[in-house]
C-alpha cells in the first residue's frame, strides 16, 4: 500500500514536471481523444522493484490510466522483458512517462545492486543490509528494494533501535557507562547496539549487555578473532561488520562469521537501471 | 530561497528518520544540555552544492541550530576542506546529521559530475546540459547543482518548452505537420524543439520553423554534416546533440559544433560525494 | 484533470463555507434521505468554462453526488440554457451549491469576456492574450477560460519566458546589454521578450536578438511604423502590443499588424456570469 | 493575523508564478546582490484593504523582505498615494510584485466598492452587507474588505446562521413548519432567518418566531408595508432586503426602513483598483 | 461525510502507528494472502458514535477493506453486541485495529456519557449541552457524539456566537456597555450571550438586550428566582445554567426551569467504552 | 521540539475554534490595542506535562504572544500553583485560551495518572508502562506525559517492536513456529515479544527465543510461578504483565517479580486536570 508520505512524494515529483501549462507538447500535438498502450521494458538485466509507486504516478496523473504489473516485485528480468503495461489517454501516458521511469529506474537500480550483494555472500550465513544513507522521501522504497533484491534491512530510522556510535560514547563516558545507561533508560522494546573498533571494545560491550555489536572498519583477521570471542562469551549477541564493504570485499567479510554486513553501497549511488516506455499502440 | 516544495521534501526526509520516539540513541545517551559544534568535511575532492537545503534540515530539526556555510555553492574543495559549520544542542545536531549528509552527498555528487563534464568540453563552445532524469522532489536542486558544477540546464519540466519526440511525431503526422501545429497552437512564449535522426529530418525541421533541433543518437560524422547544413540554412536555430554521451565521448561530440549536449549522466547515478560531520566540540 | 493545486483550492473554498456544524440550515430542515436533481442554468448569454472544477466541488462535498456536463467547455449558451445537471443527496447538493456557482460564475465570466475580445479582432491575424493579473489559485483556470473564450495565453508565470521590463532594463544597463545577458545566461529553452517604448528601443531590441518585442503603450500610428520596421529587419520576431487595451480600442490595435495584444481585461474584473442552480426534483 | 488558510492561499498563488526555474528574468538580469525599495501606489482613488495579506506574500517569497504599511486598512487614498513601502533583495521584490498586486488590487476593489455603497445609504439607518458570493479562498479577506469599506457582513458561511430559502421551504413543508423545526432542532446559539416574498409570508414568518426575515425581490412599496407590519408585530425582528440591489437602487431600498440590505455587488465583479509598485531605489 | 480535517486527523493517527517498517508483526507473521473478518464488539452497554470515522480508518489503511456498520449512530447496545463488521486482507485489518478502536472507544464513551445526562433530565424541558472542552481535532466528532447520546450542542467554536464572559466584561466596561457594543458591532447574524452571577447582573443583561443569559455557578434557589424574573421581563430570552454540573446535580438544576445546562462532563474525561475487534474468520 | 505532526495537530485544533469570523466576542468587545497577562493555574494537585504543545498553540494564534513556563515538565504542583505565564495582545490571548487549556488539561491528566501508578509500585523493581490506547494525533504527547509522570513506555507503534498476539499465533501456527518465523524474517534490530496465557505457553516462548514474554491476564499466583520458571531458564528475558491492571491491583502484580506492567489506564480515560487561565493584568 502507498501511504500518505508516498503519495506526497509522487505529488512533489509530478508538480516538478507538470507546473504551468502542463505537458505543452502533448497538449498541442496529441489529439485529446487519442489512446495509447505501452510497455515498460528493461534495456538491461535487472531485479524489479517500485512497481507500486510507478502505479501511483499513473493514478495521480489521470485516474483513468491503467497500470498492470507483468512481473512481481523482486523478479529478475533480462533485457527486453516488459515489467508492466500502461494504457489509456495518450496525453496522460506521455505526461506520466518520465516521472514514472525516473522512480522505477532508481528503485530497480537499488534492487539490482542488492541482488549482486546477495549473490556475493550466498551460502555464508551472513546477511548484507542497508544503512540510512537513502534519498529524501525514498527510504521506505529503497529499503523495500533492498529486500526485493534479496538483502536485509538495518534499522529504518533513528527511532527503532539504539545504535551507539563514537559521538555518543564520547558524550556518554565510554562503552560500559553508555550501553548501561541506554539499556536502563530507553524504552524496553528497543535493542541496543554499540560500535566497537577493537577486541577490547568488544569485551566491554559484551560485558555491558549490548544486544548487537558493530565491528567497525576492522581488518578481516581481527574480525575472525572477535567473532570467536563473542560466540564463546555470548552466543546470542549479533555481530555486524561495517566499513570498507564493496562487491569485491563482501564475501571475505562474510566468511569471518559475522551475522550482518551493512553497506551504503546498496542504496547510495546504485546505478539506475535502463528502462524505457515503448508504445505498442496509439490510436485516435 | 527554499520554497514550499523544498520544505516539504525536507519534512518527508526528517519524518522518515525521526518517527516514533525520535532519536532514541541521543535521547537516552546524550545529556539534554550538551552542546556541540561540528564541521561538514569533504573526504574527497568535490564541487559544492546543496548548502541551502542542508541549512533547512537543521532549521526543521531545531530552530536554534546554527548552520554557517564556509564555502560558496559551486566552490571546488579538496579532501579535508570544511563546507559548513553546524552548532547547537548536541542531540539536535545528531538527529539532523544523517538527513543533512544524505542530501548534501547527493547534490555535491551531481555538481561534481557536472564539473567533470564542463571541464571535458572547455573551449569548444558547446554547453553540456541536464535532462529530466532526476529524482522525485529533487529536480530544482539537481538542476541547480548542475549549474553549480558549470553545466547548463535543459527545460525544467514538461511545461516550459515544447519538445517533440518520436511518439508525438507518430501521432502528429510527421515533422512538418507536428512542428507547424505546435507553433500555431502552443502559447507564443514557448520555444519548439523537435528530435530528428537524419539529415532529411533536419531539413524538414528547419523548413517547419523549429527553434531548436535535437540530433538524436547520430554518429559524430553525421552530426558534423548536420551542423554545417543548419548553419547555412538557419544560423539562429540551436542544435542539440543527445544520446550515447559519456565523459569519454563528450568532447568529440562538442567538437562537431553543436550548441548543446544533453545527458542524464549529470544527474542519474552521479556518484555521491563522501562527506562527514566531524565534531570539533562537545560540552555538557 | 484537476491537479493537486486545484483540489487544494476547492478544499479551501469548501472549508470557508462548511466549518463548524456545517450546513446548519440543510442539516436541520432537509430530511437526511431526501434526494434532489438540479440544473445549472445560465440567466444570460455566456461562454462556458470551469465545469471540471465545478465537478470537483461536488466530488469533495459528497463523493456520491453526480455531476454531468450538458455542454462542452467553450460552448456559447443563451439565457435559459442548462450547463450541467447535478443530482444526489439533497443536503449535499445544497451544501455544494454556492461554492460551485461562485467558481463557475467567475470562470464563465472570464471566458465570456475573452469571447468578446476574440470577436472584436476576428479576421485581423492578431491574437488577444491574457496577462498574469489573475486571482490567487485560479491562474490555471482563468487561463483555460481565456482559451475557452477563443483568446490565447501569454506566459503562465515568471518561470516560462524571460520578459524584460523597465526595472530589469534599469538594473541591467539598457536594452542591448540586458537582452544579451539574458540570452547568454538563461536556460536555452527560454524565449526572451523585451519591452520597448519607442522605435529606437525597437531597433535596439532587434539588434540584441530578442525573440519577442513588446510595444508598450504606443499610439497606433507609432505602432504601425514599428511593425513595418520589424517586419523588414527581422520577419520572425513576434510583436506584442500592450497598454490601454479595451473592447473599444482593441480592433484598431489589431489592425496595426501586431501579432499579439495582451490585456488584463480578460481576467481582472471580468463581470461574473449570472448562473443559478434550479432544482427540478426533490424527493424524500 | 494570517491563519493557516491564508498562508495556504498565498502559497498556491506563489506556486503559480514561481514554478520551475522561478523568476527567470530577474535571476538572469538582476545581480544577486542588488537591493531595491519601492512603493505600492494607487493610480486612482480607493479604499484600502488587504495589506496584511500583501505582507504575507513578501514574507513567503523571502523572509528578509520588509513590508511597511503607510496607511491603515480602511483608509481612503487618492491617486498617487502610497499604500506601503517594500524593500530588500531586488530579485525577491520583483518576484513578489505581481502576486502581491493581484491580491491587493482585488481587495482594494472590494473595499472601494463597499465604500460606494456605504456612502449611498448614509444616514438611513440601513446597513449594506455582503453575501457568500466570494472567490475561492478569499472569503475571509473579501468580508474584511467589506468592513474596511464601511459596510457590514452577512453570515460567514453555511455554518453560522440558519437561513431558510425556497428549496428548504419546499422540502420542509412551508414557512411555519420549517422555521419551527429549525428553531427546535438547530443548536440554540444559531439565529434563524427565513426568506419571504409577500406580506403573507412575512406574517407567517413572524408567527413562527423567525429572528430575521429576508424580503426577497420585493418592490419598494411592498417593502414599506412589510416594514410597518413587522415593526408593529415584532419590533426586535431584523428585516433584510435582498435582490435587484445596485448603487442606483440602494438608497431607495434603505429608505423603506429595512435594517439590512444584502448584495453580491460588494464582492462579485467589484472592479479591481489600479495599483502599481513604483521603484524608488535600486542599487547593486 | 468525512471532511478534509477528519481525514487529516485519521492520517495523523495512522502515521503514529504505522511509521518506519509499518506493522512489523503482521508483515512477518501473517501470510500476505490471508484474509480475515471480524466484528467490533461492545464489552459493556454503550451508546454508539463514530462509526463513520472508524470506516475512514479502514479506508486509509487499505482501500480494499470493507467496513459495514451493523447498528446506527446513536444506537444503544449491550455487552456482546456487534457494532460493525470489517473484512479484507488480514494484515490490513490488524494494522487498522488499534487506531480504529481508539477512536471508537472514545466517541462511544462521549455518546454514552451524554445518554446518561439526557436520561437524568428527561421530562424537565431542559437540554444538557456540551462545551468547547474537547480534544484537538475531535470537536466535530465529540459534538456529534453528544447529539448521538441525546444531548445538545453549545456553540461550535469562538466564531458562531458571541459569548461574553468575565474577561470581556472587565475590558468592555460592564454588562450594559459590553452587550450593547457587541450587538451593535458584531455581524447581525450572531446571537449575543452574556454570563451573569447575580440577579442584578441578570436584570442588566435583560435590559441590554442579550439573546441568551448564562447563570454561572448559582445555587439552585437563586436560579429559580432568576428564571422567574427573566420569564416575566423577557419571555423569549434563553437561560443557560453553568458550573458544578454533574450526573448527581443535573436534575435539580434542570428543575429550576432553565432552558439549557452546559457541562464539560459530556466530553472531557468521559470514560471510554470497552470495545474489541473479535475475529470470526481468518483464512489463507 | 514540536515536529510537523504536532504543529498540524495544533492547526487542526485552532481551525475548530477559529473558523469563519474568528473570535467574534473578543473582536467586538475587546479593544484591538488591549494587552493582557495571565497565569495558567492548577485548581488541584497535578503532575505537569504538555507545556511545549501549549506554547505552540500561542505561537500559532499570534507569533507575538509570549509563553513562559514557570515549572518544568514532570513537576508536581499543588492547587493554586501557576504552570506558565502568557502575555500579549488581549484578543489573541483570549482566542488561544480554550485550545491551550484543552490540551494541557488532558496531558497533565495523563502525567498525573502516571504519577499515581509510579507511586503505587515504588520500590518493587517493576515499571508501569503505557499501551497504544491513545487518542488520534496525541500519542507522542501522551507517551511523554507518561514519562513525565514517572512511568515508562511500551512500543510507540506497530513499527518499533514485534508483538505477537493471539491473532498472529492463530495465523502463524502456534508460539514456536510464529516466534521463530518473526525472529528469522523481521529486521534484526527488532525485539520479538509474544503473549502467553499459561506456563506451558511461557515454556514454549522461552524455547523459541522470544526476547520479551507477556503474561496475559494471569492470576498473581500463576504469575509468580511463571516468573520463577523464566528466571531459571532465561534470566535475560523480560517479563510483562498485562490485563486487569488498576491502581488497586498494580502493587500486587508488581510484587510477583515481573519487569513490566502495561496498562491503558495511564492514558485512556485519565481524568483531565482542572486548570484555568487567570488574568493578572489587562490594559488598553
Amino acid at each position: 500500500m502507498i501511504d500518505a508520505a508516498g503519495r506526497e512524494l509522487v505529488r512533489l515529483a509530478l508538480q516538478e514536471d507538470l507546473a504551468g501549462f502542463g505537458d505543452v507538447t502533448s497538449l498541442w500535438t496529441i489529439p485529446e481523444e487519442a489512446r495509447a498502450r505501452g510497455h515498460i521494458v528493461a534495456r538491461e538485466p535487472a531485479t524489479v522493484s517500485g512497481l507500486e509507486l510507478a502505479a501511483e504516478v499513473c493514478a495521480q496523473v489521470d485516474t483513468s490510466l491503467e497500470f498492470a504489473a507483468l512481473v512481481d516485485e523482486g523478479a529478475a528480468v533480462v533485457a527486453g522483458d516488459a515489467l508492466a503495461e500502461v494504457s489509456g489517454v495518450a496525453r496522460s501516458l506521455l505526461s506520466a512517462e518520465r516521472t514514472l521511469l525516473n522512480i522505477l529506474r532508481h528503485l530497480c537500480g537499488v534492487a539490482t545492486q542488492a541482488a549482486r550483494f546477495a549473490d556475493a555472500v550466498e551460502g555464508t550465513g551472513a546477511v548484507v543490509v542497508d544503512t540510512r544513507k537513502t534519498l529524501p522521501g525514498l527510504r521506505h522504497w529503497e529499503k523495500r528494494a533492498v529486500r526485493d533484491g534479496g538483502c536485509g534491512n538495518h534499522r529504518f530510522g533513528l527511532f527503532d533501535m539504539v545504535l551507539i556510535k563514537d559521538n555518543h560514547l564520547m558524550a556518554g563516558g565510554g562503552i560500559t557507562a553508555t550501553v548501561r545507561r541506554a539499556k536502563e533508560l530507553a524504552p524496553f522494546g528497543m535493542k541496543v547496539e554499540v560500535e566497537v573498533v577493537s577486541e577490547a571494545g568488544l569485551r566491554e560491550a559484551l560485558g555491558a549487555g549490548a544486544d548487537i555489536i558493530m565491528l567497525d572498519n576492522m581488518p578481516p583477521a581481527d574480525m575472525v578473532a572477535c567473532v570467536r570471542l563473542a560466540r564463546d562469551l555470548a552466543p546470542t549477541v549479533l555481530l555486524e561488520a561495517s566499513g570498507r564493504v564493496s562487491l569485491d570485499s563482501v564475501r571475505a567479510i562474510a566468511e569471518t562469521g559475522v551475522d550482518i554486513i551493512s553497506t551504503s553501497a546498496l542504496t547510495a549511488g546504485a546505478p539506475p537501471v535502463d528502462l524505457a516506455l515503448d508504445f505498442v499502440d496509439m490510436e485516435e
